[in-house]
C-alpha cells in the first residue's frame, strides 16, 4: 500500500526536523555563486543545492517560476534537479502555485504529482482563486498516488490582505474571510478523507495549506487554534522566516497546535552563504529551528 | 516605437472579429483526430489548430497545462505551437493562470512575456489570489515590451463563488467583492498607466480580466456600466460559451460597454469538429459572433 504523502512528511520530520531549503535561483545568486545565468547555470545551481540538503534536512522546494523563465530548457533542469533530489530520499515540494479548472487543474496535478511524470514531486503549491473545490481533482490524485498540495491560504506578501481578508458573503462559511475559507475547508478535506491517514492521533495530512510567517493571521481571519486539532493535522508550509523578517522563535506563537507539522522554508537567507558553506549553513538554520521548537 | 498589446488586439478585432480558439488537447479529442496521447500528438494537434485558425480568427489560446503534463517535452512542443502561430500573424494568449509575488511573478512575466524567451506569447492569464498588487511587476513588463495580460475575476466554475464574491473588509474598496476589487483596479490600471494606449477614445487597454459568461456578473459584485466608460477599455477573456452553454446572443446583455473589447473563446465546441472541419467550424462561429454583435 502506498504510503500518504503525510505519512512520508511525518518520518521527514523526525528524522531531519521541519527545515526545508528553497531552490530560488535568482541572478544575485547565480552571480554570487560565480555560475552564469544560463539553463546550465540554473541545474549547477540546484543540483548544489540538493546535495548540500541531503543528509542535512528532509525538504527541498525548488521555486518552478525561474525555471519557468528558461522554457522547456529551463524545465529540462528542473525534472534533473528534482529526480536527483528524489533518489536522494528528499521530499521534494514544487512551488508552483498552479490553480485552474475542471480538467485543466487536473493536468496540473498530472504535471507533478502522477508517478512516471517527468515532472514528478512529493507535493506541488496551489492557488485557490477559484474556490477550494476547483482543486478536489488535484486532491484526489495525490491521495491515490501518495502525493501532497499545499494551497495558499494567507500569503507573506503587503499586497494580499484585500483578496486573502475578504469576508465570504453566503453559504455555510458566512462571515469567514478568503484565508479562513481555505484553511478550514483544507483542515475538513484532511479530517473527512483520511485514506492512509487513518489510525493515529499524531498523523499529519496530506493536504496543507501556506500561511506566511510574516502576517498577524488573525488579522487575516486563520485562527490556528480551531485548527489541526483533530487528527490528522493539516500540515503547513510556512514562508516569511529569514530573509522576509520572521524569527524561528516566533513559529510556536504563530502556528499554535499546527507548530509541529509547519514545514519552514528557507531560501535567500541560506543561500545567499555561497555553495561551499550551503551544508553548514543549512545545518545551523536546522539546529536554530529545532533548538525553537524544543 | 512598440505598438502595446491593446492596439494589436483592436487591430486584431477590426480585421478578424472577437473569436479567439483553444488550443486545448484533451485525450477525448486526441483521440477523436486520431492523434496519439503523446508529445508528438500534442504538437500535431496544436499545429493543425494554428493551421486552421489561420485566416480565420486573430488569436489562438493553448492551455498550458495540457503541455505541462508532460513536462518539458511537452514545454517543447508548446514553445513550437506560440513560435508558429505568431509567426502566422496570430496573437497568442498563453492561458497559463500564473501568479505568485515578488521575484518569482516576475519570473512568470518574463517566461511568457519577455521578446526572446522560448515561451514568448502575446499576452498571459493571471491569477491575483495575492492581490492584483502582486502582478504589478508583470504588467510593467507587459506595458515595455508591447504584451497583455487578463487576470481573472469571475471564472465560470461553479465552485468559485465564495471566494469571488468574498467582500472587501476594509481600505478604499471597502464593501467591493473580491472580483470587483480585481477588475476595478485592472480597469484603473489602464486608464492611469495608458503609455503607448493615450490618445485614442476608441483604445483598448493591455491588461484584461477573465469573466465567465456563464455567470451573473452582478451576483459576483462585477457591474459593468461602471467598467470600460474611460478609454482606454479594459479587454475582457470570456470562457464559457458553446461547450459551458453561454449563448453569443449574451454577449452584449452580459459584457455590456465592455462587449467591444472582450475576447470570446471558443474550445470544445469547435475542436469536437475535427481537424479537418475544424477551419469552416472557426468561420461559421466567427460569423455567428459578429451577427450577434451587429
Amino acid at each position: 500500500m502506498t504510503r500518504s504523502f503525510g505519512q512520508r512528511l511525518q518520518t521527514s520530520i523526525a528524522r531531519f526536523g521541519q527545515l526545508c531549503v528553497g531552490i530560488d535561483p535568482h541572478d544575485f545568486l547565480l552571480d554570487a555563486w560565480g555560475l552564469p545565468r544560463t539553463v546550465a547555470g540554473l541545474r549547477e545551481f540546484g543540483l548544489r543545492v540538493v546535495d548540500a540538503a541531503h543528509g542535512t534536512l528532509g525538504i527541498v522546494k525548488p521555486q518552478v517560476a525561474f525555471f519557468e523563465a528558461f522554457g522547456s530548457a529551463g524545465f529540462a533542469a528542473l525534472e534533473e534537479i528534482i529526480a536527483t533530489a528524489r533518489s536522494a530520499g528528499l521530499l521534494v515540494i514544487a512551488d508552483a502555485k498552479r490553480g485552474d479548472i475542471g480538467s485543466s487543474v487536473e493536468a496540473y496535478g498530472e504535471a507533478w504529482l502522477k508517478p512516471g511524470s517527468p515532472l514528478e514531486a512529493d507535493a506541488v503549491t496551489l492557488a485557490a482563486y477559484a474556490g477550494t473545490g476547483s482543486l478536489t481533482g488535484v486532491f484526489e490524485l495525490a491521495r491515490l498516488h501518495g502525493k501532497g498540495a499545499f494551497v495558499l491560504a494567507a500569503t507573506s506578501n503587503p499586497e494580499s490582505h484585500g483578496v486573502q481578508s475578504a469576508t465570504i458573503s453566503a453559504g455555510d462559511r458566512r462571515g469567514s474571510t478568503v484565508a479562513g475559507l481555505v484553511a478550514t475547508e483544507i483542515d475538513e478535506w484532511n479530517r473527512t478523507r483520511p485514506g492512509a491517514d487513518t489510525g493515529e492521533s499524531s498523523a499529519l495530512g496530506s493536504i496543507g495549506v501556506v500561511l506566511g510567517a510574516t502576517k498577524n493571521l488573525l488579522d487575516y481571519g486563520v485562527d490556528v487554534r480551531n485548527l489541526g486539532d483533530t487528527a490528522p493535522r493539516m500540515p503547513v508550509l510556512a514562508p516569511g522566516f529569514g530573509h522576509q523578517g520572521a524569527q524561528f522563535a516566533r513559529l510556536r506563537p504563530i502556528y499554535g497546535p499546527l507548530a509541529a507539522g509547519t514545514i519552514v522554508s528557507t531560501s535567500r537567507s541560506a543561500l545567499s552563504s555561497g555553495p561551499s558553506d550551503l551544508r553548514k549553513t543549512l545545518a545551523d538554520q536546522a539546529d536554530q529551528l529545532a533548538g525553537a521548537l524544543s
